[in-house]
C-alpha cells in the first residue's frame, strides 16, 4: 500500500542491494553479544528456578542448590565443548538440523527441526517476560503492567531485527558487555564481602518464611524433586547452540571465530550461574512458586499484592543495597540483556526456516531476504507465535519456563547422535593416523555429550511432564507433521510442472474468442476492439441476463452501434454471473476439446482502496473460477479511470521499489 | 469457499430464482406482526422512561405521567394519521426518504436516509437489550450476561433473515399477537381489579423510596424536565414509519391494506401505551435512572446488585402475582416482541438502503438481493453496525435510548414538510373541486403531523442533546457526507465509461505478446504454446534475474528444448519481480504508444486453501500492477495441478449455484 511506504521506510530503512550481503557479516566481538545473550541472559532467570523447585520441601534444602549448580555448570562445560566439534565440522549454520540431516536423515533432522523452532519462539517469550520481570524490580508500573510492557517489546525487537542484523549487532553490543560485567562486579564484590571482609548478606526477603506442605521429602520423592530442581537450572544451557546455528554470520575464518566465541561465552555463562547461586544461598534469600500464599511475612502470608523480585535483584539488594546505584543499574542491563537475548532468537528462528523451506520443509516465502536482506517473513512468523504465548500465559516466566528447554535437549541429543555417527563414518574412510586420533577425540567428546544431554532430556521430560511440557510434547509432532505435508506437496508439485525431457510447444488447433460484456461503456469497446484485433478463429460477445430490461437495453446499443461481433444472451435465473460464464466455456471446450478458449474481462481499474469497496468483486470471482477450467485463458483488458492514471503517475515518480498498489485488481461493475 | 457452501445452505436454506419474488408479498394479519412489532413493542420501554425522568424530581411529580402519557397518545394518533396520506400518495416503499427526494429534493431525501439509517441500527440496539432486560427479569442468569445474550439474540435475527422475508413473517407472526393479547388482558384485568373489585395495586417496589437531589423543582426547570419526560415517552413512536417504508411488501391493494394496517396499530399502541401508563401510576412503581444509589429499601441505597425490573414485569407482579404463569407470560412474549421488533429494521434498513444503492447513494452491493431473494448485504450491516452499539453501551436501555428517536422525528418532520408541498403542488394543477376538497383536507393533515412532529423534534434535541444525542448529530453528517461522496464516485464514473454516442470499435495498430517466465516448467511451456498460437505481431519471452545462477540454468534449457522464441533477460538488484517487468511493458508502450502489449502469465492452480499459503504471490502483485498500465492485455495462463482438477470436478457434480472458488487467484512460482 503506497500510504504504508513512508512509514516502512522510516522504520526499516531503505532497500539494501544483494550485493551487500558480505558488509553485514560479523566480528567476533559483535558476534558474541548477538549469539551468546540467550545463554548469559538465562542465568537472570536459572538459578532462581533452583530454588523455587526446592522451596516446596523448605528452605533446609537450600543448601543442596550449590550442588546442583556445580552439575548445570558442568553440564554447560560438556555441551560447550561438544558443539566446538559441530562448529568445526558443520560450519553452514545449518546446526544439528544439518548434522541431523547428514547422519540421521531426514526425520531426525525434522524432529530437530520442529524441536528448535518450538524453543526459539519459547526463547522470546520467556526472556521478554524475565526481563519485563526484572524491569518490574526497579520500575513498579512496569510489573503491574507485564503483558502489554511485553508485547512492546517483541514490536520493538520485531522492528529492529526486520532492519538487518548489521544494525542490530552494534545496537546490542553495548547492553551485553554492560550485564556481563556488572553480574561479574556483582559477584566478586559480593564473595569479597562475605568471605574477606566477614560481612553478613541479607537479602530483602532473609528474614521471610516459606511455608512447606509438611510432606517430609524423603528417599524417592526428594529424588525427584532435586532432579525437578536441576532441570530447571537447565534452563541456563539454552542459547548455546545459537552460536553453532549462527556460523555463516561470522567473519572469516568462520569455524574459528565460532568456535572461540563459544568457548568465551561459556567460561563466562557458568562463572555467572555459579556465582549467583552461592551469593543467593549465602544471602539467604526466600522464593518460592506460589509467593502469595506460601511466604510468610512475620507469620502471615504476603498476600496477592506481594511481588517477587527475581534473583539478581534480590542479591544485588544484598551486596549494594536496596535502590543503590548499582542496584538500578543491574535491574535495567539485566532487563536489557533479556530482551536482547530474545534478539538471538530473530536471528535463528529466521536463518533456520530459510535452510528448512530450501529443503521444501517450509513454504518458499521463508527462503528469501526481504528488501533490507533480512528473513523478514521468518521474522514476522515469529513474533506473532512469541506473543500469542505471552498472551497465553500472562508473561508469566515460571509457567513459561516448564515448556522451555526440551526443544533444546531434543536438539542436542541428536545433534550429538549425529555427530558420533559423523567421526565413525569419517573413521571408516580415514588412513592418516594423526588425523584419527584428532577425530577419534572429538568422538570422545561429542560420546560424553550426548551420554549428558540424553540424561537430562530424560530427567526434564520426566520431572516436567505434567508442570506444562506434554504441550510442547504436543506441538512438536504437529509441526513435524505440517513439514512433512509441506514437502509432500513441493514434492507433487515437481513431478505435475516438470515437462517430459523433449517436449517442446505443441500448438492448440484453434483458440476461441469470447468477450464479456455487462453494458456497452467505454471499458467494454475496448475489449472488444482488442479482442478484435487478436484475430482468434472465432470471436463471440456474451452477456449473462439479470434483468430482461438490462438486456433488452443492450441489445438495442449493441445494433446502434453497430458491433461487428455476435451477442449471445445467457439465462440466470438465480442472479449469479459465473455459473452461466463457466457452463458456455465448458461447452465451447466439450465440443473441440483441443482448442483453446480465450476470455476476455473487460475492467475498469479504481485509484484509491475504498472506491473499490463500492464495485462488485464479479470479475474476480470470474477470473478465480475460470482458471479452474483446463484449456482456458483469462485475458484482462484494464481501463485506467482519472484516479487509477494519477496514482500510477504517483508511483513511477517513487523511488522504484515495488510499492503494493492499492487495489488488488480491476472490477467488472 | 466450498466448506462454507453446507452449513450456509443449512442455516439460510436453498437459493431461490428471481420469478419466485411475488411468492414472498405479505397478507395484512402477516405483515401487521412484521412491521408493527417495532411500534407496538416500544411500549415495554418507553412508558417506563416516562417515569426514569420525572423521578429525578421525585415521586410527587409521578402523577404528571398519566398526562404526558395522553400527550404521547395524541401526537402518536397525529403522526398514524399522516402517514395514512404518505401510504397513499406514495406505495413505492421509499417512505419519507422518497417523499423529500420529490419534494425537497437531493440534500432532504439524503438527510432523512442519514436519519434512518442511524435509526434503524438503534432500533436493532434498543429493542434486543430491552428484550435481554425482560427476559432477565424471569431468568436472572440472562441479566447477568446481557451483552452476550444480546449479541446471541442478533446473531439468530441476522439468520433468520438471510433465509428470507416469507418465513420470517410466519414465525413471528404468533409471538406479537401473543404480546399484544397478554397486555391488552393485563391492562383490562387490572383496571377492573383497581376500579370495580376495588383491589389496592402493588408494585413490588411500592414500598421503596427515591433519592431526590433535593433541589425543589419549579418554573424553567420543572418544565423541561416534564418536556424530557415527554421527549423519552416519545420513543413510543418509533416504527410508525416501518409500515410506510414497506408497502411494497404487501399485498394488492397495497396502499389501502397499509394505510389500514397503520391504523391498527396505532390503535393498539395508544391503547398498551397509556394503560401501562395508568397501572404503573396506580401501583405506585418506583423507577430511577441510578437505581443503586437512588432507590432506598428500608432507608438503604439498593446497592449495585439491586436489579431494576422492566415497567411490564412490575405491573405484571401488582396485577398477577410475582412468579406468576400469567407474570412469566408477560416476561417471555415481552422479550419475544422486543427481538422481533429488530425485526422491523431487518426490513426497513436493507430496504432502504437498496433504494438509496439505486440512487447510487451507497454501494451497488446492497442493492441486490442475494441468492435467498433477501438483501443479504444490507442485513449484514445492519447486524455488525447494530452488535457494535450493544457491544459499546453494554446493553444498557437507559443509555442507548438516549440516542435513539433523533433520526425517526428527523424523518418525520421532513416527510411532512415534503407532503405538505406534494399537497400543494398537486392543488396547482388539479381542476376538480372534489378532489381539491380532498387534498386540501390531507394538507391540514399533513400540516398538524408537520408542526407537531417539528415540535417534539426541538425537544427531544433541547432536552437529550447533553445525553448522548449529540453522538447521532455527529453521525449523521458524517453518513451524509460518505453518501454525497459515493455518489459522486459513481456520477464521475458515468462520466468516465460512456463512450462518445458515435464510438464504434478501434482496433489497435499491432499487438506485442510478452510471456513471463520464471522457470520452464510446464506451465511455462503452455503459455508459450498459446502465445506462439494467437499470432500477434511481435512475440518475446522475458525473466527477471533474481540469482544469475537460475538464470543461466533457464537460458541453457531454453537452447536445449529449442523454443522458438527470443528471451530478455531483466536485471533485479533489489530481488523484485514487478518493479521491472513494468518497465519493461512502459518501455515497449513509449516506443510505440498506439500499439498494445499483451502479457502472458503462465500460472498454476492448486485446489486446496493450505496449498495456495506455501507460493508466492508474486502472480497476484505482478497482475495488479499492470492492470495500471494504459495499453496493456493480461493474459492468466492457468495449469490446474492434480488437486485443482479435482476440485472443479466435484464442484462441476454440485448444485450448479455460484460457490467460491477456494484459492481467489493461480500462482507464478
Amino acid at each position: 500500500m503506497k500510504f504504508l511506504e513512508v512509514p516502512k521506510r522510516l522504520l526499516l530503512g531503505r532497500p539494501m542491494r544483494s550485493d551487500r550481503l558480505g558488509e553485514t557479516l560479523l566480528k567476533k566481538r559483535i558476534a558474541l553479544p548477538i549469539f551468546a545473550s540467550d545463554a548469559l541472559s538465562s542465568v537472570a532467570y536459572a538459578p532462581q528456578e533452583i530454588f523455587l523447585v526446592l522451596s516446596i520441601a523448605g528452605t533446609t534444602y537450600f543448601h543442596s542448590s550449590i550442588w546442583l549448580a556445580l552439575g548445570v555448570a558442568f553440564l554447560m562445560l560438556v555441551v560447550v565443548a561438544s558443539y566446538r566439534q559441530n562448529v568445526h565440522a558443520y560450519p553452514s549454520g545449518g546446526g544439528d538440523y544439518e548434522v541431523a540431516m547428514v547422519n540421521i536423515g531426514p526425520t531426525g533432522a525434522l524432529t530437530v527441526a520442529s524441536a528448535l523452532l518450538v524453543d526459539y519462539v519459547l526463547t522470546v517469550a520467556v526472556s521478554v517476560a524475565a526481563g519485563v520481570d526484572n524491569l518490574g524490580s526497579a520500575i513498579h508500573p512496569v510489573g503491574e503492567h507485564k503483558v502489554v510492557v511485553a508485547m512492546v517489546v517483541i514490536v520493538v525487537l520485531t522492528l529492529i531485527n526486520l532492519r538487518g542484523v548489521k544494525e542490530a549487532g552494534l545496537t546490542f553490543a553495548v547492553p551485553t558487555y554492560a550485564f556481563a560485567f556488572g553480574v561479574l562486579l556483582l559477584i566478586t564484590w559480593g564473595l569479597f564481602k562475605d568471605f574477606v571482609l566477614g560481612d553478613d548478606l541479607k537479602a530483602p526477603t532473609a528474614d521471610y518464611q516459606i511455608v512447606t506442605d509438611h510432606r517430609s521429602y524423603a528417599g524417592l520423592a526428594l529424588v525427584f524433586l532435586m532432579l525437578r530442581a536441576f532441570a530447571s537450572g537447565c534452563a541456563a544451557l539454552t542459547g548455546v547452540e545459537a552460536i553453532a546455528n549462527g556460523v555463516p554470520a561470522f567473519r572469516e575464518p568462520k569455524s574459528k571465530n565460532a568456535a572461540t566465541t563459544l568457548a568465551i561465552m561459556g567460561t563466562i555463562a557458568v562463572t555467572m550461574f555459579a556465582g549467583l547461586v552461592a551469593l543467593g544461598l549465602r544471602s539467604h534469600i526466600k522464593l518460592s512458586e506460589h509467593p502469595e500464599s506460601e511466604i510468610l511475612i512475620n507469620g502471615l502470608p504476603a498476600g496477592p499484592d506481594y511481588h517477587q523480585d527475581p534473583i539478581i535483584a534480590q542479591v544485588a539488594a544484598a551486596v549494594f543495597g536496596d535502590g543503590s546505584f548499582a542496584f538500578v543499574y543491574l535491574a535495567a542491563v539485566t532487563a536489557m540483556i533479556l530482551f536482547f537475548a530474545a534478539n538471538t532468537a530473530y536471528n535463528g528462528f529466521p536463518l533456520l526456516a530459510s535452510v528448512l523451506a530450501h529443503d521444501r520443509f517450509l513454504p518458499r516465502q521463508l527462503r528469501q531476504r526481504g528488501d533490507r536482506l533480512a528473513y523478514s517473513n521468518g521474522i514476522v512468523l515469529l513474533a506473532v507465535a512469541a506473543a500469542g504465548l505471552v498472551y497465553a500465559f500472562d508473561a508469566e516466566v515460571t509457567r513459561l519456563i516448564q515448556l522451555y528447554i526440551i526443544g533444546v535437549f531434543v536438539s542436542f541429543t541428536l545433534g550429538q547422535i549425529g555427530m558420533v555417527r559423523h567421526w565413525t563414518r569419517l573413521l571408516g574412510t580415514e588412513p592418516d593416523p594423526a588425523v584419527r586420533a584428532k577425530m577419534r577425540r572429538s568422538r570422545v567428546v561429542n560420546s560424553i555429550g550426548l551420554s549428558a544431554t540424553g540424561t537430562v532430556l530424560v530427567i526434564v521430560l520426566v520431572t516436567k511432564f505434567t508442570h506444562g511440557a506434554y504441550l510442547v510434547l504436543i506441538a512438536m509432532p504437529i509441526l513435524f507433521a505440517i513439514m512433512k505435508g509441506i514437502r509432500k506437496h513441493y514434492d507433487r508439485l515437481v513431478v505435475e510442472l516438470t515437462p517430459p525431457k523433449d517436449a517442446g510447444l505443441t500448438l492448440p488447433s484453434r483458440i476461441h474468442g469470447v468477450v464479456l460484456i455487462s453494458r456497452l461503456h467505454t471499458p467494454a469497446l475496448r475489449a472488444l476492439a482488442f479482442a478484435r484485433a487478436s484475430r482468434f478463429d472465432t470471436l463471440t460477445a456474451v452477456t449473462v441476463q439479470i434483468s430482461p430490461e438490462a438486456t433488452a437495453h443492450l441489445t438495442r446499443e449493441w445494433a446502434t452501434r453497430d458491433i461487428p461481433v455476435p451477442l449471445t444472451v445467457l439465462d440466470s435465473p438465480y442472479r449469479d454471473v459465473t455459473g452461466p460464464v463457466v457452463d458456455y466455456v465448458r461447452s465451447i471446450r466439450r465440443s473441440s476439446p483441443r482448442d483453446v478458449v480465450c476470455v476476455f474481462i473487460p475492467e475498469y481499474v479504481v485509484g484509491r482502496w475504498w472506491e473499490q469497496l463500492l464495485h462488485n468483486q464479479t470479475a474476480l470471482r470470474l477470473k478465480a473460477r475460470l482458471l479452474f477450467q483446463p484449456g482456458v485463458m483469462v485475458t484482462s483488458v484494464p481501463w485506467q479511470l482519472g484516479s487509477a492514471e494519477s496514482l500510477e503517475a504517483r508511483r513511477a515518480g517513487a523511488s522504484g521499489s515495488g510499492e503494493e498498489p492499492p487495489s488488488p485488481h480491476g472490477v467488472l461493475d
